[in-house]
């Protein structure tokens, strides 16, 4: 199964795609998709777009995850991160490929094994749990690999909880 | 010119299409595209791109209006609409449609003459400038005429003032 994970941003939107492989999880690709400060918002729309599109179709995932979002302060952020957001769900809906979220919280829990854990910790995990050289740089690459990772936990405790599901 | 006017939503997207023939508005096409809550988020994103694109290609506008949001209180709404205005200014990008965003306040001083206008006198004004019978339902629908309404008077302004401009 390849599962493709976002963090999504307009002017960064981090992804990356793994492959769980048994119990493995395999890296195949990683990066951002960046657009310039000072473009128009819908010309910096069309660029993430399309975009989406072309590693949607150059490295065919199974299943997107994306991080939901919380926003305690910032209204404005929110509004801008959620039309970057959209666009990327759209290109995802278009192929019908089914897209899971999950709060930070379930991230960090997944991803080090507990749900209050730092930036950095989960950093270093995602380097760990892919056998990485080094940590993914931008930080929202990380990111997009740690929701990835995630999601192919969580696949597997529901298959194992299917398994044991007395019938 | 033919403008389009939009109040964007993800359950109710407003639209309104109007034609300025020398000083005069014309209404031409105004509705909503709505898509039903229950609905996954991604679905309702490509319902509201086709249908955005479906309308910008039969009703072809020289130019698109938008009302600027502001959120005071609601993240988790400016998120939500966020997602569906992207969708919308991906499909007039992609057709290389200029946009222009106007402040609520902007768009009750063009349509009613003073920025603290209620809501009722917008839409009576909006019902009044364009001739028609009733006021536009729902609320979305009234709104994208008049921010619709708020573009083709500012280009006015800015013909005049082009005009008398010494060179």
């Amino acid at each position: 199964m390849r599962v493709l994970g976002i963090d999504p941003g307009i002017a960064i939107m981090g992804f990356g795609f793994i492959d769980k492989i048994g119990h493995r999880l395999v890296p195949v690709q990683y990066g951002s998709i960046e657009t310039e400060a000072g473009t128009k918002t819908e010309e910096r729309l069309v660029q993430i777009y399309e975009a989406s599109c072309a590693i949607l179709d150059k490295y065919r995932p199974d299943t997107i995850a994306v991080e939901k979002l919380f926003f305690n302060k910032n209204v404005t952020n929110a509004f801008i991160v959620g039309q970057a957001r959209g666009v990327l769900l759209l290109a995802a809906a278009q192929r019908g490929l089914p897209i899971s979220e999950y709060t930070p919280m379930q991230v960090k829990q997944a991803v080090v094994g507990y749900g209050a854990a730092e930036k950095k910790q989960v950093q270093e995990m995602v380097k760990m749990i892919l056998k990485l050289q080094t940590v993914p740089k931008p930080d929202d690459v990380a990111d997009a690999l740690a929701v990835a990772i995630c999601h192919a936990h969580s696949t597997s405790l529901n298959d194992r909880l299917n398994g044991v599901k007395p019938s």
